[in-house]
């Protein structure tokens, strides 16, 4: 393989409650050719949080200055909070040859998507939404409410799975990450990614 | 998985030489999803061929009805005999979820990939031209007058990979059998071939 090769830029997302936290765990910790990328945010950090490593916490000051300087792949705010996606690390990994995996909700996704065509975007699904209410529940941070919310999204969310390149079922943690890591073998097999390995042979036959 | 999923129709090409033949024997050994088309040729057998295994051998009379029916969908002649690859038994195992392989030189893909645009296009490359050469003379088969010809028509070859949507590297026979597992395995999940099982999810939500 290449030293020199550009990294992958991977969009992963979902609906809430599909796992893709649990999955992306699971990948990074079996890949050290990919990192996760880090959202900035002006909400105030959850217990156990760390600056950096969840997101990049920021004033509101501070978040609207990467905006004036168009430094966001893409950025909304919910609930009164900005949410954004930096570009400056997402090219220096990538340019390190590092596949970079953007964990976004479907509606960054879409703006992500429309902003960049060179990447590789999977949408992980539920084996049914009976599951995915356990799921939600389970996570017992979330009241009746936002279940039944979060639910109603769902819908609208998995109704835009077609604009993903691909669709991984999530009815197992490792076989979904496994799922995952044969997307990402697969794509860096394209024929962008392995033309210096056809060029080199091409060159030998050239000055025989 | 969805039983009723189309099969995906695969070319699988590169220079002669290359070891496709060996790795679609190593491929199809372990999946019991994916078969590899027959072509039909007006050319003798060679000892141990067998009709409707290696080739289907047909007179010219018969080549010529089919090309009359429109029913190749890619076929050429050379050094005086035809050779074609036939749609009917292609169509008839796409439709019983059954991956099927074209195995077929570099002109004959481009004609096939001209003609559809429904398929997964892959191109064994090789480690290095001295590799390709020692391969072509193990053979015993050739002449020298012929290993010249190929070594040329290799070049041409090799700068037409960029048709092709994957480049597999035939390194080592397991190596790159695993590599189209891969590739096979991550098409698989494309949406179009995963919008059943999301939108039996989504009917769900709806009817809820």
């Amino acid at each position: 393989m290449n030293k020199n090769k550009e990294g992958l830029l991977i969009v992963l997302s979902g609906p809430s409650g599909s796992g893709k936290g649990t999955i992306i765990k699971s990948l990074l910790a079996g890949r050290e050719d990919t990192v996760l990328s880090i959202s900035m945010t002006t909400r105030a950090p959850r217990p156990g949080e760390v600056d950096g490593v969840h997101y990049f916490f920021r004033t509101r000051e501070q978040f609207e200055q990467v905006i004036a300087e168009d430094g966001f792949l893409e950025y909304a705010e919910y609930n009164g909070n900005y949410y954004g996606t930096p570009e400056a690390p997402i090219r220096r990994w990538l340019s390190e040859g590092k596949n970079v995996i953007l964990e976004i909700e479907v509606q960054g996704a879409e703006k992500v998507m429309n902003h960049r065509s060179d990447l590789v975007s999977i949408f992980i699904t539920i084996p049914s939404i009976e599951e995915l209410e356990r799921r939600l529940r389970d996570r017992g941070t979330e009241t009746e409410e936002k279940v039944r919310g979060r639910m109603e999204t769902a819908g609208w969310e998995l109704s835009r799975a077609f604009r993903y390149d691909y669709v991984v079922l999530n009815d197992e943690v490792e076989a979904a990450t496994r799922r995952i890591n044969t997307i990402i073998d697969a794509e860096s097999m394209r024929y962008s990614r392995m033309e210096n390995t056809v060029l080199e042979v091409l060159r030998d036959v050239s000055t025989q």
